[in-house]
């Protein structure tokens, strides 16, 4: 008696009605509270599944439909209020779970820093793992007033963890001056500004390997997203972003996980950026589950 | 391995897990097309059941906690959109299908005209049936436009079906000269601009009969509740229409089904109209349901 | 071939085809150059005509229909952008021109400073002149920041053009200490907070008397009226400006003109101040025009 | 007495007076409820008029003046609520006028649907009709919903009307697979993602054609143009679509009628939407009417 | 040659130059990182500075001038984020100094938990002390979500601090049952619902007692203060919030220190959150803190 | 006692604490009376400020930090409301006396007409002034409504006050014919639509030259700089105009002065303009300042 909930706004649409019959999970990470200048993100889960319902279920850039993947929305992991050291050791383990149980973990924030527990559960699985990073910002600090476990530190915690030979970041237009040199001294791959054209540069040299993606909405001028907390003028637009995403569906790489972070729609009155967003994760779904 | 949705902001706060072991049942009715003025209502159940998230289970009006009532979220029925004849029958054979299996039908709309349907079911199974209409609106128009079906004709309708002697209408403010005189002629029983005044002299005349309420938010001043169609200003405050759902808790009557409309969320940018709202059902579900 | 203006948003609805028909005029205002926190109003007569769409024609609170009085909406005059001095010359000349052709002059602000030239034009038609004045601020200033044509100071000229004996002003809560002195010790007449209670007791002093009302939209509290430009908490609700202009329609006394200012639509974005300043519209027209 | 109106945002700046001087006619349609995902298009027409006091009468993009162009704004049809076959019958009688007296019609939605009985008077005047469609949605649905008259159909039913050939759509980047089988297998002309660059390739083979160029507004990118009831992430940019109607004016073939569709000015806090909606309309006045 | 600041927006208006000169201090807490439902306080005591410029420095209400009073606004306490522990001990060391000169604290928030180590601060130097709180949440909660440094334990903490009985709360309308059972069983002094009158009642028995009073703008009812985390329909008006202060300050007995807190600006797109807060504020300063 | 003000959102980051030590002054210049259409840019000083806090120090495109530049944010200039000839006399002395003092001038609007009188005080001290104007708007009107001193004229009278020939305009988009007549005729150098591109060509032009650069952000196309009072669709994006930007700063000239005007934050709901102005104004900082 209850209405289908695959076209509710509730989940994803055409998300499977169990999770046994899934390919890939979707998960919601609803946590902003280390985030310094606008929080928010922590509701950006439930508004791009709500976003999802304005969706073509097929895609004319994949020529691909939705029904075509098998996944499933789990809705938004609990995670503590405040809490923020909890809440990345829950999102550790229900990420290690979806790995053990032959799952496409696909993360939804949230802020950035939700993306530390998840390397560290791919990386356990996926030791020759490789981090493809969309963003505006090089998230490379060391601590942030501090705080080592703060929204502006994942990636560098990920160079130390699998190697910064081993993380590449695209469009990369914020940070300190100590971020930038580290980026060049530790001998990872970051490349400013711009993401399609390094990107077309960088995939034939991942070949064969077991790739996680991070995109932070923000990658996007704030034109294409302003519902995030940390914009940053001077972004790529959407159309670059999904032209990105192509590239890496059509690659000779293994994806094996990926998550989309920091929507917030508090500072998105006109839904735009949910609409994207739902959007990238339809091509992530679309492209990306069945490269594994 | 899905978390729990009673607290996902998917389904109204508390929702029992199933149909059946639910004494009411709240379903939301999407459409808006009829309206003439800012369209938007078909949205209003999915942001009221959102807004529920951040509602104490508890009420220091009632006295009461949600889970001393058993009821069952059942989503939004899904009315075709454009296709308001075929809608209202769908709304109206759903809600026979409640009554037959002895639910108390909570309705969130959606525009007014929704409630016709409803109270030919509900006046099919109680034919002492008594509605108690609150609204800015008279909406005893005979067509709009040409039309019948309308949002301006639903009690009109009404008088027509039980007898406009059974109808009571609190908080008019807006109507035709037409629709005054009609509702002084008929008999009906209409008041103007005030509602808790005007309902503690009627309630002790409804003793013992079966009631239906048909509440529109817009009863309250745009103040209150801006996020609605026909905003009309000089309305009642939240506080007055909490104490006039009081009164009718403790009245000496029998409520048999509700239901709150036109509650549009596009003109409701800081969320206060669908905050409201669910407190309005809070208080339905604590002091209407178990009455009957 | 062109389609039925009086409902086309573009003006008040029902206003006559035709200036030489009408009793009264209603004229924009779209001047706020000497406003100094929030500009905007300038744009307040196009969204309250936008509004008056929303409206019905008939009054449950005068009991009359706008088909029964006749007035036209002749538009904005074109006031000169920047140039405070000339258009104030231009309102004056053209409610001077109103006045000679026997028309009940209803102005749209635009900012309150717009009011003066109205009184000086009515003071000369009518020597005995009243002001009413509702409002939530004093506007008894000299000057404002060494300029003496300014939206503080228009109820001060009133005072020095027509005695303060003369100018009645209600709801007053914000103003500078020099103000409430020369309030006090010049004998005009000025109600602190409320406006129904001392309005009630001050009308039958006013019997027989030409009055001119002026009513700035901010003598409603910003949740009633948040679109304005010098919004101030504590004020009054719709309903009790509703009710304090039934009883200037009821008062035995001749009203002969009137204006709403204020209105500043960029702070008004669910548009419930606009909403309800084309209802205030209504019930001036319906209630003061044939009163002179 | 009235002050001029074709400076008053109440119609397209510089409206001739009459209906009678004018070569091309403005007319808007006020129709939006076969809309599925958030409906508002119905208040388009007139932001866009209001929208259009912000512009130059010049263009240098066409380096023509408004006042070479004579046309009339007619103001909005007034369609029935609700009532969508009744509202495409009196569009399509109001541009077969037209036709017959010789203007040039300029349509401003509302919803795309209105594009389809304006196809049905075109065709019967010009039988060698071609239609230019520029937008994000294929709109090539047999049905939606079950419902035949939708806003997802238009296109194919000018498919069927006109032959596919004779269709070119411009811009697609949303639809079902059903839609883009059914472009490629019955040879219509349907050009994904991109516009500028097919439309040069396709102007020249329609040489000396009658042309119809109906535009929904949606094919800009969201960052351009959130006002609209279907957003589609990935879209072209205002300059683009500039770049596009220049081309157009500059081929060699008669554009016999236009409009611009689903401006829904509800999602369009900043005005962006209607700004560049109304910039269209003048380019489509300068460069398209006196290619007849 | 940098302006004046005292009318920048920077600081609270009529702020004195120097923090010796000053009786009280104004000071920010920039903090929400255990809010649940939406954040965004931290940016409060910014946005209340700013909208102090439109301010008279003159109340009607008090009769007096802001220049009678002496006091220092010294911008925000630099909170480290997301640190909800250290922040608290922070802030209780800041107010201890304040105190320890002598100053009185007015501190703005920020979420509610932030009160929590000023009581201490308090307690220390005033052993007999009384909190009036003034809030529609009881927030007696032991803890939330596993948690006892949260926004809703605050006043359950004052209570075993200073004994129950010695803490009263007005227009509380919203609590788990166990806090409004903990409140009656404990002894100390709750009101839901109302105001003015309980604290009428209430006032003579704290004769010649030092009182703190703290202040969640969540008291009034979202049509007057959108702009708060967890908006709560049903509140009062900021008439009646003024109307407390007044009594307050006319009372027999000692304030020694206050706080306004859980104003969120990122729901107040009007700003009438922010000026009827820095209203508040104004009357604290002419009422409350030469009242010592 | 006053906690740091280079971090408090008050003063664009990293301010030097005096005017002495800088060779840069910020300065703000709040009016907007002369506006036409939409006004408001009075208050965009102060949020381009506000949104400063959300930038890093360190610019990758630059590859410089704040702290190489000695600069002191002065504040607003208090101009006279409504009074536009006063204000600009003001600016004028303002800047005439940091040029005496050997700073650079970094103006913020407010309209554009203030850099008038910039202009004029640059000149007297470079006579071999060139400007390079980067705008929408040609602005070279001889008068607006009757009215020299407009927001419409500004580079009119500069290419009278130093010769057409030495000013240099890109970007525009927006005129009436007779100001593009008078471009071509007078010998300026006025640029169509581009930036980037022109300016690449005309820069080895200015070899050696003193330079001063006025930026109207409405260059950029409403969907990156919605907040501005006369949005014109078709605009350049913020990479290229941070593009512009960094040629600007590589080239061989002498850059004097510059300012960034008519961001007016009543139309930026999501902060995205300010946040797009502070990065320019740090880039002018970092790449401008020192090349004198």
């Amino acid at each position: 008696m209850r209405f289908d909930e695959s076209y509710s706004g509730k989940v994803f649409i055409m998300s499977r009605a169990t999770y046994e019959e899934a390919d890939a999970v979707i998960y919601g990470m609803p946590m902003d509270w280390t985030v310094s200048f606008r929080p928010g993100s922590r509701f950006g889960p439930a508004r791009i599944r709500e976003s999802s319902l304005g969706l073509e279920e097929y895609s004319p850039y994949a020529d691909k439909h939705l029904e075509e993947v098998a996944y499933f929305d789990a809705g938004d992991i609990p995670l503590p209020f405040g809490n923020a050291a909890k809440s990345l050791d829950m999102v550790e383990e229900y990420v290690e779970g979806l790995l053990n149980d032959g799952k496409f973990p696909l993360g939804l924030g949230g802020e950035h820093l939700l993306s530390w527990p998840i390397f560290k559960a791919m990386y356990r699985k996926y030791p020759d793992l490789a981090i493809i990073h969309i963003d505006a910002h090089a998230d490379l600090r060391e601590e942030y007033e501090g705080e080592v476990l703060s929204h502006s530190t994942p990636i560098r915690k990920a160079c130390e963890l699998i190697g910064p030979e081993n993380v590449y970041s695209f469009g990369i237009r914020s940070g300190m001056r100590e971020e930038f040199a580290y980026a060049k001294e530790s001998g990872m791959n970051l490349f400013k500004f711009d993401v399609v054209e390094p990107l077309k540069r960088v995939l034939p040299k991942l070949k064969g390997r077991h790739v996680y993606v991070t995109i932070d909405i923000d990658v996007l001028d704030p034109a294409y997203a302003p519902g995030t907390g940390t914009a940053e003028a001077g972004g790529i637009t959407s159309k670059e972003l999904l032209e990105a995403q192509i590239h890496l569906a059509k690659a000779d790489l293994s994806i094996v996980g990926a998550d989309l972070v920091e929507v917030a729609p508090a500072y998105d009155p006109t839904e735009q950026t949910t609409i994207a967003a739902s959007k990238f994760v339809r091509e992530m779904l679309l492209g990306w589950v069945n490269k594994r």
